[in-house]
């Protein structure tokens, strides 16, 4: 942030009056910029025991698979940013179960919010940012094509439960640290969290 | 939002190309900014059976009663928000329990998340936002002296998941509609879904 998007003055960034931590004041108009972490919402959709994952037709991780998933927008409910991205993304209708997964990843400022899901009647499809949609066995998971982190980890807790039973597909909250690959320049390029190209 | 925050020229509002949705979008480089909801923390602290309460020192709802609680910041895992809140408002150090209830309040852009929290060492006080704070039982808790709906209902599903036992206490997910006295500038001057003002 360099200007103030109030009055189009110049930004400092100092410690406002009464608070404990850097901000983007605008010295002109007194606005103080807040930046705050960012939810993504998503769901876990299964038909018949099967995962429906989707490949990704858009940067970053373009040709990887992911839970259909995206930024949660004013106006709309962590379920219904789920349930929306999810007839996005996979062109699937579904019925909303419990909250999942909680995915804090702080140094890129987002929560990753993923929900159980069933799809209503078995169709799905490619949204515009999907090249393709499909329903995989536990045992015909692409591990080595997946997109994101925070995918991959809610995948694994799933089929984890799953082998213990109904009764354990508890939520969980779980925070991830900077990767040793990670630079800060990836923020810009890469929205979201995202694994390390297979070599 | 009037001016870039890239390049202080001023925004238009238009439906970006590949997007659905109008957004804040700026003529000169091209900057699309993106508003999204934000996350509000805190907890539910108990002690020895009694839970915790702030009175509030400043607007919006000032001098009414609230759990700890406040906007997430980057850097930091919603559970570590809730945590800091809880330090900051009532002074108090907490053992972290499972997160307890996700209220989206759509109409003014906000999820507040509140978790239980067991109070370390039955000590607290009142941070530089707070009056005082104050443990109460059950049956002494101000319900109509307090600041926020998300509040009332947090409490109010504690008292009762709590008559029901320990193993009551699930996580649940809500949303709040616009309650009929609410009106848009609310929305400026009270950063958090507020309470009617008891006549």
């Amino acid at each position: 942030m360099k200007f103030c998007s109030e009055c189009g003055n110049g930004i400092v960034v100092e410690v406002p009056k009464g608070d404990n931590r850097p901000r983007h004041v605008c010295p002109s108009c007194q606005t103080i910029h807040y930046h705050n972490p960012r939810i993504v919402a998503g769901t876990l959709p299964t038909y018949q025991g099967r995962i429906l994952l989707c490949r990704r037709a858009i940067e970053p991780r373009q040709g990887y698979w992911t839970l259909p998933a995206g930024f949660m927008e004013l106006g709309e409910s962590v379920a219904e940013a789920a349930a929306r991205e999810t007839w996005e993304e996979a062109e699937a209708r579904v019925n909303m179960g419990p909250l999942y997964t909680v995915i804090n990843i702080p140094y890129i400022g987002q929560v990753h919010i993923f929900y159980l899901a069933d799809i209503r009647d078995g169709e799905y499809g490619a949204g515009l940012e999907s090249l393709e949609s499909r329903l995989f066995a536990p045992e015909e998971i692409p591990w080595e094509a997946l997109a994101f982190r925070s995918v991959k980890l809610t995948l694994e807790k799933y089929l984890d439960d799953r082998k213990l039973g109904v009764n354990a597909l508890q939520s969980t909250e779980m925070t991830l640290e900077i990767p040793p690959e990670w630079k800060p320049s990836d923020s810009k390029s890469a929205p979201l969290d995202h694994l390390k190209t297979p070599s």
